[in-house]
């Protein structure tokens, strides 16, 4: 299924180019005619493929249009959070399966967007104003991080393989005899399970079970190497 | 030396609570008595601690005022980005080795902000819609990075020592040597060289030098035990 990005100021734009980016077939939701056409040195306002409904996301209908039955999930960036609360409400209703992804202003939102059944609530001025903080009192964090998120300069890629995505004769595999490293370059950096606890960095001699999630990160070429060679197809 | 944070809205008031809450002094600049007041619920502003310094922070006066040439680090978060070029370009003048972190709206000012001197740009709307983009297309990388910056449910910390921070005696050993695992629980996830390089998961038998800078991923716990185990008092 596709997404619907509601919402096409500077957070809807930057959400929609990653979602292209992932590959992902995207429909944006946007009222106002000229925020889609303003601002043409903006990449995703020059994008000629981009699919657009345009009207108030808050209403049934304007969803419906977006065919918000037949999508994965939803991301709602209206500016007020009353907005993203009832356009959460009304996906919701819509299509009960969909994942919603709201952004939230105020701390106070996040609990009613969870109750108008968003799945996550994301709150850009906290995430930034941690970025900041932390960009001061642990520098070398940050790189990192922004390093794994593909934000700074030495971009990196994190990515998730699932074992069941495993080719069949890697599955039973201790990570030792995968032999990642050498055969990608690329890291084994994490091992979520299915109860939900977190391995980092897990031994060599674990032998990953169905339901395991691999955390895997490396440059670009190499993690497309890896998917290459590790991933079924 | 202590932090300036320009700006109180809610970019600075969520980094005015991360930088006080790892042991930062913090002077904040607002104009805006108003918005100092504002909104009793807010954590930020209910600090009875809190050092304010009243006056518009583009000019040489108010940031003086805010102890600018003693100050470590300066944060700008004023809702014009024209703004945050002029405290940056300021600050600047009469500091010249302060750290400078401004927050930008629009990409087109963050050449302009680092040309007036600050060291590194946020911008939260992208960085809101980035996260929003990968929750839906890589939903445990996300809880990954959330986890490893303490947004997540399940918190770990993730912290930074560099060589010389090491106790003398653990000093030209190797990772296997150190063997940070088993005496702390904690993971040694990268290693950052002085060059600018960084390794993922650094082999066991690799011997940091000095410029070298660790980064250990663990529970806050387990980071505490590393801490108070490796560092130098
Ligand atoms: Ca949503
Ligand atoms: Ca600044």
């Amino acid at each position: 299924g596709h997404v619907i990005v509601c919402g096409f100021g500077r957070n809807g734009r930057k959400a929609y180019l990653e979602l292209r980016a992932s590959g992902a077939q995207v429909v944006v939701v946007e009222l106002d005619e000229a925020v889609l056409q303003e601002d043409v040195a903006d990449e995703a306002a020059q994008d000629k493929n981009i699919s657009v409904v345009r009207g108030d996301a808050t209403l049934d209908d304007t969803l419906r249009a977006a065919g918000v039955e037949r999508a994965r999930a939803l991301i709602t960036t209206l500016p007020k959070d009353a907005d993203n609360v009832f356009v959460a409400l009304t996906a919701r209703e819509l299509a009960p399966s969909i994942t919603i992804v709201a952004r939230a202003s105020l701390k106070s939102s996040e609990t009613k967007l969870l109750r108008a059944g968003a799945d996550s609530v994301v709150m850009p001025d906290e995430i930034g104003g941690s970025h900041m903080a932390n960009l001061i009192m642990r520098p070398e964090v940050i790189r990192f991080l922004d390093m794994i998120s593909g934000l700074g300069p030495h971009r990196l890629r994190l990515e998730e393989l699932r074992t069941e995505e495993l080719r069949p004769e890697l599955r039973g595999r201790s990570i030792r005899e995968l032999d990642v490293r050498s055969r990608t370059g690329t890291t084994v950096i994490g091992l979520r399970h299915q109860s939900g606890e977190f391995t980092i960095s897990p031994p060599a001699d674990i032998v990953p079970v169905p339901g395991d999630v691999f955390l895997f990160l490396g440059t670009e070429e190499q993690i497309v190497k890896l998917l290459d060679l590790f991933r079924l197809v």
